[in-house]
Order: C-alpha cells, then sequence, then structure tokens
C-alpha cells in the first residue's frame, strides 16, 4: 500500500454547506491510514506562504457540520515561479499526498502540480475533491455542494413566491450561475403545482426571445395573479440591450444585473399594474446551512475519503466522480477522471432538461434533482 | 357570553413565516365557539368587493405550517365611502366579530372599523392581531413574525459570515427595517465570538458618524481579516450625501440602497485590497420557512385565539398584546390595548440595547431576543 506521507489539503474557490465535509473525509481516511495532516490556510497560498495548521487532532464530526471552507479559500492562479516553492514546502513538511477540493479553477490547479511532479518523478500523489454550486464539472454526476445550494434555492423560491402570491407582485430573482444554469434551474424543484412559482426559468442555456418573455409574464401575472422569474445571473440579453429601449427609459442608470433589466424590460412593455421588483440571491445562496442536504453531506464527506483511498491504492492525478446507480433508492458510488481530463472543462445543464420553446425546465429535471435534495415540505394553500 | 356571530378574518401588511398560524388560532378559537368563519381576500380589501372564502373547514394545523399570508394580504388605506360598503357586506354575512391580523396601519384599519362600529351602535366586534418582523408595535414585548425572521436574518448572517471570513471579503448586507433596527439588531446573534460576524451593526437609531464608520471597518478588516457589516435600510447618511464625496466618484449614478453607498464609500476612503460587496435581503426575509422560530409559531396561534376568546368575554377595539412574564424559562401570556393607543404609532429598538459610541448592539440585547429565536449552532473553526 502507498505510504501517503504526510497529507496535505486545502480549500478552494467558492465556499459552500458541505465543502468541511469534504476536508473532513481526507483527515478521517487520512488517520485510518495513520498519516498525519496538514490544511493548508487559503488553498494553495497555504503552501506558497507556509501557512498552514495541523488538522490531526481537529473533531471532524463538529467540523463536518459547519459550513464556508474552515481553512480559508482564495482564487488564485498559479505562476510560473510558483511550482519551486509549493514543491520545497511539500518537502519540508514530507507531504508525499496532496487533497484539493474545489471547482473548475482548482482542478487545473491540482492538474499542474500533478504534472510538476510528475515530470520531475517526486513522490507527490495529487487528488482533486469537486466541490461547487454551480455542479458544472464534468464526468462527475453531479458536485457536492450543488444539492445544498439547490435545496436552499428551491426553499427560497417556494416561500418567496408565496409571498409574491399573497401580494399579487411581479418578481425576479436572480441566482448564481454565470455559465450553466443548474442552480436556477433548481427553483423548479418549488413548483408543487401549475400555478406555483416559479412561473418562468431562464437559464444561461436559453436564447433571447422578448416577445416568448413577455407573453409568459403577462400570462402567469393575469392567470395566477402573480409571477415569479427565476433568472440565472448568465442569462443574457443580445449586446447593448439598447434595442430594448430600457436604455432610454433609465437615462444612463447603470442597472443591476439581468434580473432588474427584465423587471425594466416588464414594466415598460407590459404596464400591468404591480411595479416588477427585483432580489438578487448574491452570497447568501451558496454556504447556508438551513439548506443543508443530508445526501450532500454525506456524498461529501464520502468523496473526501474516496481520495485518500484511491492514493492509498496507487493513483494520482485524478478528480474523483459521483456516479449515479439508482434513483430509488437513490445510491452512488465513486469513480476517478484524470485531471488532465476535468480541469477547465465546464458542464451545461443536460439539453434534454431544458425545454428549448418556454422558459421552463423539462420535468425530467426533478428525477435528477430530487434524490439529491429531497422533497420540500407541500404548502397548504386556501386558494 | 358574547355571541360571535360569522367571524370574519383579514391578513394585512407584509406575509410572515407564521401569519398563517395567527389565522389558524383564530379558526380553532371560533370553532370552539360554534362560529363559522370567513376569510377575506386581500386583508380589508375582501370585505369591499365580497372575496371571501368559507374558512370552516379548513386543516388548522397545515394551514399553521405554511408561512405567507393564506388569504391574501393588501396595502390599503380605507376611504370614506368604504365604511358602509364594509358593514353592509358585513351585515349580510351575519358577520358580527372582525378579526384583523397585521401591523401598524392594519392597527389603523382595525380601528378605524371598531369606530364607526361604535358610533353607529351595530353589534360588531373588532379586534386586531399583531403581525410585524419589523417588531415596531407599541404596547407588545413583541410582535408575531419577528422572532422567525430574526432568526433567519441570524442564521444567515452567521452563515455568510463564515463564507466572508473564508474570502478575506468585506461585505455589507442591508436588512429591512425603515423605521426601527430590530430585525438588523437581530444580526447580533449570529456573533458568537468577538472576531465573528456581524462586525458593526448599523441601525437607523444610529446617528451617522463617518470617522467611528470608517475606523471600525479598518479595525475588523485588520484584525480579523474580513468585516460583515449589517445595516438596517433605514440607516441614513446626511442628506445629499455629497459631502461624503461618492457622488463625484460615481457621476450620476444613482446607487442603491444603503448598503452600496457604505460600500462606496469604504471603498474610496479605505481602498483596502478586497472589492468591498454589498447583498441586499429583499423580499426573502420576511417569510422563510428555513427560519421559522418554534416560540413564535406557538405564540402566533395564541395571539390568533386570545383574540377570539376576548370578544367571547365582551371585549372590542383592542389589538392583543404579548407580555413576557420570564425568560428562563421563557413564558408569556397575552393581553389587550385599545386599538386607539396602538395604531399609528412605533416603537423603535429600546434605547438600552443601543452603544451610543459603537455601531453595535448591547450583549443584553440576546437576553431579550434568544428566548424568543432559541440559540443557533456553533461553527467549529480550525482557526
Amino acid at each position: 500500500m502507498t505510504d501517503l506521507g504526510t497529507v496535505a489539503v486545502g480549500q478552494s474557490g467558492g465556499p459552500t454547506a458541505v465543502i468541511n465535509a469534504s476536508l473532513a473525509g481526507v483527515i478521517d481516511a487520512a488517520r485510518e491510514a495513520s498519516s498525519s495532516v496538514l490544511g493548508l490556510r487559503y488553498g494553495i497560498q497555504g503552501a506558497l506562504h507556509d501557512d498552514v495548521i495541523d488538522l490531526t487532532g481537529v473533531d471532524t464530526a463538529a467540523l463536518a457540520q459547519t459550513v464556508s471552507a474552515g481553512l480559508g479559500s482564495v482564487r488564485y492562479k498559479l505562476q510560473p515561479d510558483d511550482y519551486d516553492r509549493i514543491i520545497t514546502e511539500f518537502d519540508r513538511h514530507n507531504v508525499r499526498t496532496f487533497v484539493y477540493i474545489g471547482g473548475n479553477d482548482s482542478m487545473d490547479t491540482a492538474n499542474q502540480v500533478a504534472t510538476v511532479a510528475e515530470q520531475r518523478g517526486l513522490p507527490l500523489r495529487v487528488m482533486g475533491v469537486p466541490k461547487t454550486i454551480d455542479n458544472d464539472l464534468p464526468f462527475t454526476d453531479h458536485c457536492p455542494g450543488y444539492p445544498s445550494a439547490a435545496r436552499y434555492v428551491a426553499a427560497l423560491v417556494r416561500d418567496v413566491g408565496l409571498d409574491c402570491r399573497a401580494m399579487r407582485r411581479i418578481y425576479f430573482l436572480e441566482i448564481m450561475g454565470r455559465h450553466a444554469g443548474w442552480l436556477a434551474a433548481a427553483s423548479r424543484l418549488a413548483r408543487d403545482r401549475a400555478d406555483a412559482a416559479p412561473h418562468l426559468i431562464l437559464l444561461p442555456e436559453h436564447g433571447w426571445d422578448e416577445q416568448r418573455f413577455l407573453s409568459a409574464v403577462e400570462h402567469a401575472y393575469r392567470t395566477f395573479g402573480h409571477c415569479v422569474v427565476a433568472v440565472a445571473e448568465g442569462f443574457q440579453l443580445p449586446a447593448g440591450g439598447a434595442n430594448l429601449g430600457i436604455t432610454d427609459a433609465f437615462g444612463h442608470v447603470r442597472l443591476g444585473g439581468i434580473g432588474r433589466q427584465l423587471a425594466a424590460l416588464t414594466k415598460e412593455r407590459l404596464q400591468l399594474p404591480p411595479e416588477p421588483m427585483t432580489d438578487i440571491l448574491g452570497y447568501i445562496q451558496r454556504a447556508s446551512s438551513l439548506g443543508r442536504s443530508a445526501v450532500d453531506a454525506q456524498e461529501a464527506h464520502a468523496v473526501g475519503r474516496h481520495a485518500i483511498r484511491a492514493i492509498l491504492g496507487g493513483e494520482s492525478g485524478k478528480m474523483v466522480t459521483i456516479q449515479r446507480r439508482s434513483n430509488s433508492p437513490y445510491e452512488a458510488s465513486y469513480g476517478l477522471v484524470p485531471l488532465t481530463e476535468a480541469a477547465n472543462q465546464t458542464r451545461s445543464l443536460d439539453e434534454r432538461y431544458i425545454l428549448p420553446d418556454q422558459y421552463d425546465v423539462a420535468e425530467s429535471f426533478l428525477a435528477y434533482l430530487e434524490p439529491l435534495t429531497g422533497r420540500l415540505p407541500v404548502p397548504y394553500r386556501l386558494y
């Protein structure tokens, strides 16, 4: 069996509700192999600045329950000079195992470290552990962190949808997702019946059709008495947007995100009684303890553990993946994919889940999502 | 014992997480008295437009679990012509009891209906049931809806605080509260130790001291590596704000709320490494199922029930109040205050909870808040 040496582990990119569960999984598995664990503070920067914490004795059960990145996180692109520094620091601490927990950019970082180690013939094994609420890593059924963020967003859309229903509001909610609409799509889980929010879901994967958009907003408002639009922040209007007439109406005011632009367009074109309102979910949606999914927390721990076990089995230069085995009961197993393939690729929402002629996602998406999030409690309605 | 006749009940103003529990309490108590219950859709407008629902057979346990205003809500100021219409409609339905669940404006509406009924010698009893996340009704220890919103805001500030800590961010979160800082103050519950968010709490009750503000932001960032500012939307900078230099720096761009203004000021004056970020909680904070407090849900039901029992005891023209009897264990009883006194008054955050020389609230505020919200789970930290 491979000698792990000291295990160095870091967290990178945006925090999630369960990234500490993955860290706990790494620590637990390393302890089982009698290895000591060194936590890199602020991701790879911890290796560059020798800013490290001994994690061998931490309470992993408590850590796994705590949201956000316990070691601190970072968005940092490696520079050519950095490799020598990292190798030297790792060597000084007898690090022979490096586990990096993160999203696309972090897998790229892990891949670069793995490549340099291999080129130089160093006894350093590297493993990537996926983490992202964007769910946009390839080769894995889903990414730890996504189910919890998805559950939180869906619960929140259900709640605010009931508020909008009571107040007969037209409302735009901007949800994270610059390139892929997975998280905005998760709002679909809130719609427990035809008249329930969200009435429109706009994804980066959707094209712009102004008439379809306006018709759908007007239909929802006139039919259901309210209209809730879930829009991914990466949804784009055609360049400039001036042809939509909203620049003139608002002078040189710089509009907020896409939600405000759509609200302004709705106001100008439809002139329905309520003033369309907009909220932007922002940072609160990605590491919320209130949305944590039990499946997500369990899997996040398992992928961390799997990384160490794979290295013990002789692997290196891979990212751990989740493979769905069954939906009912939900079962998954864990696999590996080369970091060279996983790094720098993004996965859009599967085409089969996008309804091409509507601003919505297909019902079949729920079969994908619900085993990961669980169902939401069903509201009781008086009308 | 007073004959209730048919009980008409309406919900008014912004929805909360527990306003349906109050509605359930009214229905349950009316049923016990063998009265039928008529729900007014969209508050008093339901009486004006004969838009009503028979609530006698609803599942009150399920209703009480569902957030937002199940009957629909409204913000509507009564017009002189409206009284005759309301009286006529109530008479037609044999309504002799009117219960209105709402905040300041709604208590004013209830008061006006009660006054007209009394002036005309009509057999109509009126009772107000308090509801507001703003917690700004007088004569009651607190308002149903506030503890749940407070718990939600606090949990969210704790979570996003851990995110900001991991990412070494300077962050402004704008929380509801135009005139009173009760909800923003609740973020204090998130601070489980000295370095934890929120590092500053800015309330409408606080004055502006630019140097104090900037020093506190800089201190938090340099000492704790991050800074989270919870600011009530009603916190105000001096008129114009031009003397703060931010109008020039941003040309004629209309800034968002106070959070963005403070972020812009921080950026310009302190020039610390991170770009200060801002989120506005908006509509998601007031009727979240995820923050529901058990005490709040129970009390919301109890005040609804108390309204009916008070009328059975011969009362009218009053608002139900909550009186705190003990903090440990927490115990409360219910009382009444004349609507004429409760209507149109707002209650600011008690002075003793405001630290005059700091942008913060006093530790003693937790003794007020925690019995209502419960404690939050304590995060496990690695550094």
